[in-house]
């Protein structure tokens, strides 16, 4: 089947909305005038709801992980102890930045697919005092897993108050509710093509009172990455160095359409589409991969089904104009996933099940016709409380008694 | 005056061309697929020619200043005995970012204006034997004076030839010629919004064999920035993290206008710019900034003439929709500056010499109408070898004689 434009769903960057297009197609304008300064208030103001803060967010040009390695530098000095969590690749990749910087780091690997458990991570503390940092994974992109920040957060500030709490929420803020403040959070990162709908380029960090008073005597190096430096000419209406401005006014854009929509029902939407997207597998007969307890909402992973090439179905499915994402690292092979986050719409969820259902028949998988993208419809009406008539009878009748 | 689009004509970012507009404004795609793949390997096969290397270059997302820093820290250790030969504030960056990752930085500061004299550089480097590196500035964007690059590099070959030299090229790569094999050159840097056409976001680092070799055992910490890893990357057809993607579009169609016109032609495009600059400012009136010899060919400064308020001329200049930048630093309120780089055409440089001469004219400087733009047509056309008739006889009957 021809179609005109790929159903993109990798997990970021996530597909680009019309207006979010066209504000990558503006011409450039000087980056020290009046109207770059009030597109970055605009910003920074709209963003700090999501993060659920109300100190400082800087907004740096480079992919997520430069923002992670920002959260890393500002804050610590070579020598502190630091406990990295990790649930996959993103949470190795934070331990690495702050082994490379020179932090003493202790890994607390959690086995693929699972989520941090908030009293073994108390455990540990508890047996393991003098933590300068804690870094945590928000939503591990490489598992589909999305670990109980409030919670975790809350067992490392009964046991090591003093501990910075740092979070990589580059493929989850935005989509899901964050309460950094109200979580006693430290610094979060965010990156433009996740729940922000816009091309990749730039990096969000904010950072809580005690963490931009660490950065007044963290020592690790930082000069293109300084976040106070950010935070200053962010107070002047600009950036230190020349912001990447065409994602800036592609941010500017989605967060104009994330104003229209807002906060609630963008959740709402990530949830049923994830509802949509584990139901629809499910139903095709694919295992979903990772804890039930803590599917992430923005991404899902499922098992390539034994006997069957990843790399055949994938080229299957991507004929048929669906983009997914395969595993990676250790999961290379083993699983598959499928990206609902930013712009994701029901629609297109339903598209990809369709695919994927079809594509599951040519390869003589025992799989009846519909009946991927009915239980992804039946689980996402579900979610939005559109029940049958007669189900609609019998709670009203229920009610009544 | 009211217009449609304004004239920018700051030294960066640079107008995009229509296409290069469009390529900002398409639909995201998998940075892990064959289509990226491609764009990257056309993008850096294009470019090499610009940098006159063979070896390999790196795609960074970030800004110039960012590749300042991958230059810097990839290639030396703490300690390393550093000389920055500064013309103006970029080559003050470059020395203060090698200087917060610990390198010991010898300052050789050349009052600004002013373009660092080869037999001086030699004469230190004598007189100071050892140093691990030397950082050069090829245009100074800060002050437009254009060092010379093939000169200094010679001096620092004959006296200390194992000495890395690294070159911040941000704004003048891709603009006119650099022969960075020939020269001796081992690390340049440059940025998608110069002479590019694209909008800011990228930075791309060339490195010498020796550079490369080097990064085997430089000490300074890295991750974000690292070269190696996005060599190796590369050569996969990818980037180690997520690219900013509609920049890699925007720089790809830049590209692409850039192998339609031929290097020569865009060379002789900014020279011509350039010319005509230089003479419609001083037929204004205005004392053009820095020394004579090496005035840069991307862009212009001119001293704000005595009694005058710069931000008084600027936003009469502004509001007739022509963009100039202001001096930094020492130079604020001092000079003024006029870019003619990327996209630029001579039409906008007479169009921005006609605002000049309107505004002029409107602040009761002495000043003929027709004068700016006629003397800028004239050095242009002398430029380009267009020759009034008469003058061209004469060359005739001289050439018959």
């Amino acid at each position: 089947m021809n179609r005109f434009e790929p159903n993109l769903r990798i997990p970021g960057p996530t597909a680009l909305p019309p207006t979010v297009r066209e504000a990558g197609a503006r011409q450039m304008i000087n980056h020290r005038g009046p109207e770059f300064a009030a597109m970055l208030g605009r910003i920074l103001g709209r963003m700090k709801p999501y993060f659920g803060t109300t100190s400082d967010v800087a907004m740096l040009s480079c992919a997520g992980s430069g923002g992670l390695e920002a959260a890393v530098v500002n804050t610590l000095s070579p020598g502190d102890r630091v406990l990295g969590v990790s649930i996959g690749s993103f949470g190795d990749r934070i331990a690495k930045i702050a082994q490379v910087y020179g932090a003493d780091v202790t890994k607390l690997s959690i086995e693929w697919g699972q989520a941090a458990d908030p009293s073994e991570l108390r455990a540990h503390l508890e047996a393991n005092p003098g933590y300068r940092a804690v870094l945590l994974t928000h939503n591990e992109t490489s598992t589909a897993v999305m670990n109980p920040i409030a919670e975790l957060a809350a067992a490392i500030r009964s046991v090591q108050p003093e501990a910075l709490i740092i979070v990589d929420s580059v493929s989850g803020l935005g989509a899901v509710p964050f309460q950094m403040d109200a979580w006693g959070v430290d610094v979060v990162v965010t990156g433009s093509q996740k729940a922000w709908m816009a091309a990749p380029g730039l990096a969000m960090v904010a950072a809580s009172e005690r963490a931009w008073a660490a950065m007044e005597t963290a020592t690790m190096p930082r000069f293109y990455l300084d976040l106070r430096k950010h935070r200053d000419a962010h107070a002047l209406g600009q950036t230190p160095w020349t912001p990447a401005i065409a994602v800036v006014f592609q941010v500017d854009a989605g967060l104009e359409l994330m104003e229209r929509e807002g906060a609630e029902a963008i959740f709402a939407r990530h949830e049923t589409c994830a509802a949509a997207t584990r139901a629809g597998l499910t139903a095709l007969g694919f295992e979903l991969f990772g804890d039930p307890a803590h599917y992430s909402r923005t991404v899902t992973a499922a098992r390539v089904p034994a006997g069957f090439d990843w790399k055949a179905i994938n080229a299957a499915v991507k004929g048929e104009g669906v983009v997914l994402a395969g595993g990676q690292g250790p999961l290379a092979g083993q699983i598959f996933r499928l990206g609902h986050l930013g712009s994701v719409t029901l629609g297109e969820i339903l598209d990809a099940i369709g695919v994927l259902e079809q594509v599951s028949i040519r390869f003589e998988r025992q799989v009846e016709p519909g009946a991927g993208i009915a239980a992804a419809q039946s689980a996402a009406l579900d979610r939005m409380g559109i029940r049958p008539a007669a189900a609609a009878t019998a709670a009203t009748a229920g009610a009544g008694a």
